[in-house]
C-alpha cells in the first residue's frame, strides 16, 4: 500500500460521430440527464422513475406485459437472463442461427444446461416459416431462440407469421430485439413473444449499460412453475421483480443514473412517436442504400430483409477494411463498425440508429466513404 | 401498436445526502464525466481510458493483479463473477456467514453448484483466525468466502493475519470488498487474495453499474485449469479479459459513459491519496460515534471491529424506523439505512462513503437525528 497513486490527465474525448453497431449517438438531454444528482435506490422519486420506465418500455416493446423492466447490465446481460428464467436443465431449446447472435444464443442455452438443437441459415439470410414449423415438429423445443435483427449481417427477421406460429405450436418464442427495438417496429403482443430482450445503446440511443426487458404472462408461468432455481442469482427474474414490483425488496443497487439517462431517452421516444421515429429510420436507410450503391457498395444481406438501422455492405475488392475505418475516425470522427466473426475484413457495418439516424449523417458517411476510398484505393 | 405513447414529466429529482449504505454522494466532476459525449467501444481513445481504470483499481485494491477490471453490472454481480469463475460444480465452498451478504455468498455458489459449508456467526460480530482455521481443517474447502465490511451488520473483518493463513491452507479467498474499497485499507496482495469484488457507489463515490473485480495470478491459473465452462456467459472472465486485455476481442459493448465516471472518480481517490482518505473515513467515524452516544443510539456491532463507513446503530426503543427516516428525508433531504432481514426495523445504518464522509455531513445528521428523535418520540 505504499505504491504512489498513478496520475491521468483529464478525461478530454474526440469528438465522434457513431455510425457503427452501437453505442449511438446520445442525445444531449439524454447526456445532462446522466449527471443528475443521485437519489437512492428505494427512494420515493426513484420508485417513481422505476415505474415510469417501465410504462414507456411497454409502449416500445408493444408490450401490456407486467413483467417488463431493464435488466441492470448490458443487453448480452439481456440475451442472458431471457435464457435461465426459461431453461432448465435437460430443456430443450431450438436456436435459430444465422449470425453472431443467433450463435451465442446457442452458447448461453448450452450453458445453461439445455439440450440445444441449431436450425441453420446461410449469414445474410432470414427464416421462413415453413422452416421454422418444420424445425419445431421435428425437435419440439420448450423455447426458440431467435434474432429480430441480426447485427451481424443487417437482416430483419419478418415475424408477423412466425410469432404466432410459434405460439400456436406451444414453444416459447425468446426474441433479440437489441438492434431494433426503438427503430423498427416491434408488438410483442401481436407477435406472442414469450420474452424479448434490447440493450440501451442502439435505437433507443441511450449509453450502455441496461437491457430492457419483457415476458409475457405465460412466460412469466414457467417462471413461477420451475423445479430449479434460476442458476444466475443477479438475473434471477422472481428476486428482480420483487424490486421492480410492489414489494420493492431490495436485491441489488440499481444503476442510479443509467436509470435517469433511460428515463430521459425514452421520453425522447415517446415525444416522437414510434411510428414517426420507424419511418425516419426507413427513410434515411433508403437514402443511404441509394448512396452506397452509387459508391458500388454492395449490401451483405438478403436485399428482401435488410434491416433499415444496420447495414452491413461487402468492403469493394482490392480495398483495405481497416485502412478506412481509420481514415473515417482520424479525418472525419465518423466511426463505422466492421464485421465480426467469418465477416471480419469483409464486411463495414454502418449504423444508422436513434439519434445517429439524421439526415446530415448519412450525406456526411457518404461523401467521407467516397473521399475514404479514393485514398485507400 | 396504436397505443398512444405515455407521457411523464422532466426529471426533478430533490437533492439529497446520500448517507446510507450506498450509492452514495457522487462529486460534481464525476457527474460532470458521466456527461461527456460517447466513444465506440472500441475506439481507441477508449481503449487508452480502460487500461488507465484497470491501473487506478489496481491502486486501490493494492494489487499488481494483471486481471483487475470493472465488471459491466452492479457490486452484486461482481460477486457471482467471483463465484461462478472460480467454482466448478460439486467444488467445496466454505462460505462465512456473519451478514446478509455472506448469506448471499452461499446462495450464489449453491446455485453454481457447489457444495456448500457455511461458518456462521452472530450478525455483528466477526470470524477470528482460529475459527476459520479450524474450519478449514475439517472442511478443506477449493474456496472460502469472506466479506470484508459486512454492509448489513457495519463490521469490518480483520484481514491481516487471516488472509495468509487461508492462502497457505490451499484454499482460494474470495473476499467482498464492496463497502470497503476506497474507504479503508485494502490490500489483495499483502492478504493473498485470490479474487475480490466491490462496487462503484460505496466509497469510490461513483453511481452504482460497475463492480471492480481482481484475480489472483493463482486464481487465473485455476481458472485456465476448468473442466466446465463458467455457466454465466456474461461473466465468463476469460472472455472478458480477451476484450480488457490485449487482445480487444468483442464481448459485449462496455457501459461507456460509466467507465468514464469510474475513470474520473477514480481520479478523485488518486488525487485525494488511499492514506489521507482512509484516515478520513476513520476520523468522521469517530466524530460520528461520539454524537451517536451523546444522543444515547448504539452501535449493532461489536464495538472492536466497527467498520467506519457503515454505521449501523440500534433504532432506539419506542422510536418508529420509517418514522425517523421518513422525517430525515422529507425534512432535511437526508437519506439513511433501514435494517437488512433479521435487523428490519430495528437497525439504521449510517454511511460515510467517500464525497458523503465530510466534517459538515456529519454534524448535520446528528443534528437532523435530534430533532427526529423529539418528534418521533
Amino acid at each position: 500500500m505504499s505504491q504512489m497513486p498513478p496520475h491521468y490527465p483529464q478525461l478530454h474525448p474526440s469528438k465522434r460521430i457513431l455510425m457503427g453497431p452501437g453505442p449511438s449517438d446520445v442525445p444531449p438531454r439524454v447526456l445532462q440527464a446522466m449527471s443528475t444528482p443521485l437519489l437512492g435506490h428505494l427512494d420515493p422519486e426513484f420508485l417513481t422513475l422505476m415505474d415510469r420506465n417501465q410504462e414507456m418500455l411497454r409502449y416500445v416493446f408493444g408490450t401490456t406485459n407486467r413483467l417488463t423492466l431493464p435488466i441492470s447490465a448490458t443487453g448480452s446481460a439481456g440475451m442472458e437472463a431471457s435464457i435461465v428464467n426459461l431453461v432448465e436443465p435437460g430443456d430443450r431449446f431450438l436456436a435459430c442461427v444465422n449470425g453472431v447472435f443467433g450463435a451465442r444464443m446457442r452458447e448461453v442455452a448450452s450453458r445453461a444446461g439445455a439440450q440445444v438443437h441449431v436450425l441453420e441459415k446461410p449469414w445474410g439470410q432470414v427464416f421462413t416459416e415453413d422452416e421454422v414449423k418444420m424445425a419445431l415438429a421435428q425437435i419440439k423445443p420448450k423455447v426458440v431462440g431467435l434474432v429480430h435483427a441480426e447485427t451481424s449481417t443487417g437482416t430483419l427477421q419478418p415475424m408477423d407469421q412466425i410469432g404466432p406460429m410459434i405460439y400456436e405450436s406451444g414453444a416459447l418464442l425468446l426474441l433479440d430485439c437489441v438492434t431494433s427495438l426503438g427503430g423498427v417496429r416491434v408488438d410483442l403482443d401481436a407477435w406472442q413473444v414469450a420474452s424479448a430482450y434490447s440493450g440501451t445503446q442502439k435505437c433507443l440511443s441511450c449509453p450502455p449499460g441496461l437491457a430492457p426487458l419483457s415476458f409475457s404472462e405465460r412466460a412469466e408461468q414457467v417462471l413461477a412453475e420451475r423445479k430449479t432455481p434460476v442458476q444466475s442469482w443477479y438475473l434471477d427474474l422472481s428476486m428482480v421483480q420483487s424490486y421492480w414490483g410492489q414489494e420493492r425488496t431490495y436485491h441489488h443497487t440499481a444503476p442510479i443514473s443509467m436509470n435517469f439517462a433511460l428515463y430521459e431517452a425514452l421520453r425522447v421516444v415517446c415525444e416522437e412517436g414510434l411510428t414517426v421515429r420507424h419511418e425516419r429510420h426507413w427513410e434515411l436507410h433508403g437514402r443511404l442504400k441509394e448512396g452506397l450503391a452509387a459508391l458500388g457498395i454492395e449490401y451483405a444481406a438478403d436485399p428482401n430483409h435488410l434491416c433499415p438501422m444496420l447495414n452491413a455492405v461487402h468492403v469493394p475488392k482490392g480495398v483495405d477494411d481497416l485502412t478506412v475505418r481509420q481514415f473515417l475516425l482520424q479525418e472525419f470522427g465518423i466511426e463505422i463498425g466492421g464485421g465480426l466473426s467469418e465477416f471480419k475484413g469483409k464486411v463495414w457495418r454502418i449504423g444508422l440508429m436513434g439519434e445517429s439516424a439524421r439526415v446530415e449523417n448519412v450525406a456526411l458517411v457518404l461523401a467521407a466513404l467516397k473521399e475514404a476510398l479514393k485514398y485507400a484505393g
